[in-house]
């Protein structure tokens, strides 16, 4: 039994040169009835290790044995991984707008009706006896015309919008997944996920050391993007008298630094998510993974950010993925506009000191800064995963 | 009786090198009862026009007799008018993070009692009684002391945001006025106001020929930030039977097309702005001033957008100001990509049509455009102001 | 009798997405004896006029009896035709090195013989006593194998440079040009041409207001890097006691502002260029254009640049195309960090003054400048041409 | 006897906001005889290290005896340092311009004698039987001179260069220097220093691994700048039949990578300088400094660099200061593209291959890659310095 690769190219931008730029889609078919998994990397354009861990899971899934069908579209965001200025990728948000290519998701509950050509309310009355695969399967076909009929709106009147554009494009791939993963890297990180609350006890699945735990709303991102439409599926259902499951899993995945491709860690990676793939029912055999020392979780509202209280140099004591206590020193500002003739170290190198016990996730990509600029992002309060 | 002019000089920014960025506040204080305006100006790096009609207003406030105090504060976002890349100002948003410089305000009304240390119910038990001048003047200094809470809050716990920072310490400035007139630019445009919608009777007063109204609700900008407080305490007290008014004026002040300053125009603009402040009682005498031909008015939600429907370059065949009828013909691409032996016109040159009547408020700043990026920004369902 | 247009693809470039950028050319070749022409535009990815210069000439080109062969490649940059930051397009210099695109041609005169495999003593003993047209022939054949040879070199070695490489394609693919017309714009500019020293004679026939003399030497530009090798040939041939022609003829033409396409003045800029085909004997009949009411021409030596002496706001006085003399004011500046209680104007605007007599040729695009960035490019000691 | 620090702040440019933009030199004048030194860093607003050295070294002078003067300019370009786009400092060349900020020093030596108002014939003829400390003395002060008298003649006709203008002050504040550093770093790098043909026997002093030999010519760099005055002056004086020692040395030091600070490292660096500075019979007494393990040399021909045959993404396999065999995989290409239902590995990570044995001296800071970026810059034909 072997499957079937189908490979797909989606026009995702047009340049002004007249080019077109595309992404391409990897379809692994396995002809056989199992669960839908979609996994796109590099969105934001300066977040590469996620391609390479595709590379590495597509090379595994070619030769072992699976059901359903899994979609992997590396380099989904051409226009951002193109962007380059000096001697890095300026792929976190549109040059021309500044708007974050991980924000302009559409939230298909937040539109009108005749937007989407789309009634929940219908919906659930329709199927509110059927089973819940038959009605799993005509949300998904639902929600695939809920896009489309949005983008057609937003093409054919005025026009589409860059970043909406895109995103939506991705999201409709996406449409008919139970499982999307979204791959991305932070700027100097460890690793971790994003996921919904609902999914708390899930996400130790992924074996990632380290978790943030985000409300059930809708923000702009992918994951929020894709699963909004099964959490109010749930409720609205729920609000008739019948409860059905959130069976649908979405999760934001970040894959370490920016900026770097590595096959070795990337090995270790792909092996946590085929792993995944296996508890989901989507592997036949289980792979060797490799599991975290320890996974911890903390609530969005506790993973906070040390901004930079004067304009000058700063050393980082700490790494990704260190811990720390109130009162450690997390690093040293390098402030030579201090200097005077006394050279009062603590006045050219004071410290930054932790205000709470945290875990590092990640910190800034260069050692200059401005007042206000990111120095770390920690996470507070987190717990054990068990 | 004369003015007296104080000049403050406020740090905004500290940078990497260890200087500091600094804006200077003109305060004219005539010393007598009156009313109290803030003026700024380049928020956005590249929208320079405010700043020669802030130095005309200042020209003549110098030498005419006034009421109460007006605080100038030209090139409000120094980090942003420094920010040139190649030919031109990037000054829309913060080229560290994509944020744009005009939605980080402070929505102080959706803080929580404990950020401002302010109840807003305590305030209005307290004053439920009080005369209107006593209520208005006490608010003010409570607006202020949100400020500063908030601020050392942000500040001293895991330190100050870019953005957030340079808007609060700006909003701080604005705190005791009674009118705020937050100048701007578009990139090729006209000239225009964004006003709220409870001061639609008022904003003719300005004397400009395009207005857009605004919900009274925030969204991150400068006027909505200043005029939510005064919303709120409105609301407040009406929920407690007690009806006051909302004096408090603010606007977005939109003078022509970005990168460019001109003395002629900027006398002119001045003259409105001036004329405003007579209409307030803040001039003792009237300018002669320059009123608009005709004065026209849409809601947000009528204020379109054309985005490019494909990429290569366009001709812009209408100009900021000009009306047009749906079917009319706004521009024409040049698609050199479409070129094939029969030079066949239709394909290389097609045109943008109007889809509904409208009036040109702005377009883009290049005939070079990708897919889904801005051509013209227009006015459509418009009305007379009378 | 009808031409036959040929579109070629060429790959210029590929994008870490794995993308190509492409430029085409769109060879019109008559089929009968006669010259060769090669126009490209968009080197400069804001420049954008040239675009629809050559639109318009092709339009003529496909309607009208000529003789030899014109190949045009509009968009001739197509990296830098895309990349736009903010409103604007970034397209003087690669964004990723700093390096000029038009300063990375090849000096085929300047590289040893091992690297073009090719010896300019041995051409000229083999072909001293050759007729003329015989010479020419095989000295353009020579010219793209020097070509050819060096990139195979560049490129097998380890790899082909960025810049280098794009401008290396475009000079292969005018090495069998008569004529070469690399078409730019200014910033805020006129039209005025780049000519050779040797070409004084001549550059009148294109018919365009001002003319800068540009000595017979290489200083990375396309013009340059194609007329070289026929001014050594010369020399070289001189040397062992023949006189040659420098019949070759290459002109950098300056049509205007960057960001810019406007038919109506493109018509006028193509008819001036198709007359000058005409004048060269490639059209057969003449066209109706559009000839200057003077035309000037400085030497190199005297196209001047004013720096600004200050930083802050300057507002141009005066536009391109516009004479002055010595004395005269050629703007203001707004300096709004000299304002004090006094109000002296005197120290907030300052004027800047010429210097010496001359015609302002372009000026920078924005109003907002730091200390030593470009105001105005003038030609001085300019004599009209007759 | 104890050492007297003066701090001067000299401005180095005038911000379109208003506001100067200062570098600060720190002078340590012993007020004994003996050389002059001047340290400089972060002319590329990226490279930090040196900063860091730089405190350091002046911690160590601060409380040791020493000779002579030595003036340190740390940050020394703060308008690159202040330039960040997104999370990286775009420090490489003047944003506007794309001016490579270590490229437009001025060469003293290729100045018309009426714009440095200095004739080198005159001066020899002049000195011709001075002592060497004379000529040596005097002949600072005529580079001084000839400086001030370029900038007044560039400045007060038509405006300052902003690069140029900047370059020039660093060189002016260095022109009575005997010993001129200029702290740089590479992308990812290791140390290595540029050192003239004619310090081939001295630059060991520094104890750096790597050392890359340039010519004794002028290129726009610092070094070069520095240096060229005194190799012309000594080839003037052996045209008039005397030799004199060029005792001048400059040198470009590289200290590893970019965006990064480190004390641990930063104190390894200092020492190596503080020797140096020993050796030159500053510092009275040595330090413990930490000896390479081996130095080797190469000349600048031999300096080569690896581009990119495509695009996409390119894993290194070699960190610099890593030595390699022609024919040792230096990397592999991750060419996501070239997938295909057959997952043929060689078509999708083709391998980069040494053509020659060499040093990796630095690569590019992404694994991002176009067509023709640079992905490693290595030494070859190296031999050891003894």
């Amino acid at each position: 039994m072997k499957s079937i690769l189908e490979i797909q190219t989606i026009e995702v931008h047009k340049l002004p040169s007249g080019e077109s730029l595309n992404v391409k889609a990897y379809i692994f078919d396995s002809g056989l009835e199992g669960p839908t998994t979609y996994i796109q990397s590099s969105v934001h354009g300066a977040e590469l290790q996620g391609n390479i861990v595709i590379y590495e899971m597509m090379k595994h899934i070619k030769n072992h044995d699976f059901k359903g069908k899994i979609t992997f579209v590396p380099l989904a965001n051409p226009f951002a991984t193109n962007n380059r200025l000096g001697g890095h990728t300026q792929g976190r948000f549109n040059p021309i707008t500044g708007h974050n290519w991980n924000r302009n998701y559409t939230d298909l509950m937040g539109l009108k009706e005749d937007q989407k050509n789309f009634s929940m309310k219908n919906f659930v009355t329709k199927f509110i006896d059927s089973p819940w695969e038959e009605i799993k399967k005509e949300y998904k076909i639902a929600i695939e015309k809920m896009i489309q009929s949005f983008e057609n709106k937003m093409t054919y009147e005025r026009g589409p919008q860059h970043n909406k554009f895109l995103n939506l494009k991705l999201q409709s791939m996406a449409s008919d997944a139970d499982f999307v993963l979204d791959l991305h890297t932070g700027p100097i990180a460890t690793r971790y996920i994003y996921s919904a609350e609902y999914e708390r006890d899930r996400v130790k699945d992924l074996s990632f050391p380290f978790n943030l735990s985000i409300p059930n709303k809708f923000a702009g991102a992918m994951d929020e993007a894709c699963f909004m439409p099964w959490v109010e599926l749930s409720k609205s259902f729920k609000s008739q008298g019948r409860e059905i499951p959130i069976e649908f899993e979405s999760y934001t995945v970040e894959l370490g630094s920016e900026e770097l491709i590595n096959t070795q860690q990337g090995v270790i990676d792909s092996s946590r998510l085929l792993h995944f793939l296996y508890l989901r029912g989507q592997l036949v055999d289980d792979v060797r993974y490799s599991p975290p020392s320890g996974q911890y979780l903390s609530l969005l509202d506790d993973y906070k950010t040390y901004y930079s209280s004067d304009g000058g140099l700063f050393e980082y004591h700490l790494a990704p993925g260190d811990t720390f206590k109130k009162g450690d020193i997390l690093g040293e500002y390098l402030l030579l506009q201090h200097i005077d003739e006394d050279f009062n170290e603590d006045k050219v190198r004071p410290k930054l000191v932790a205000v709470k016990d945290g875990i590092v996730i990640n910190h800034c990509t260069t050692c200059s800064i401005g007042l206000g600029n990111e120095l770390y992002q920690v996470m507070e309060n987190y717990q054990e995963l068990t």
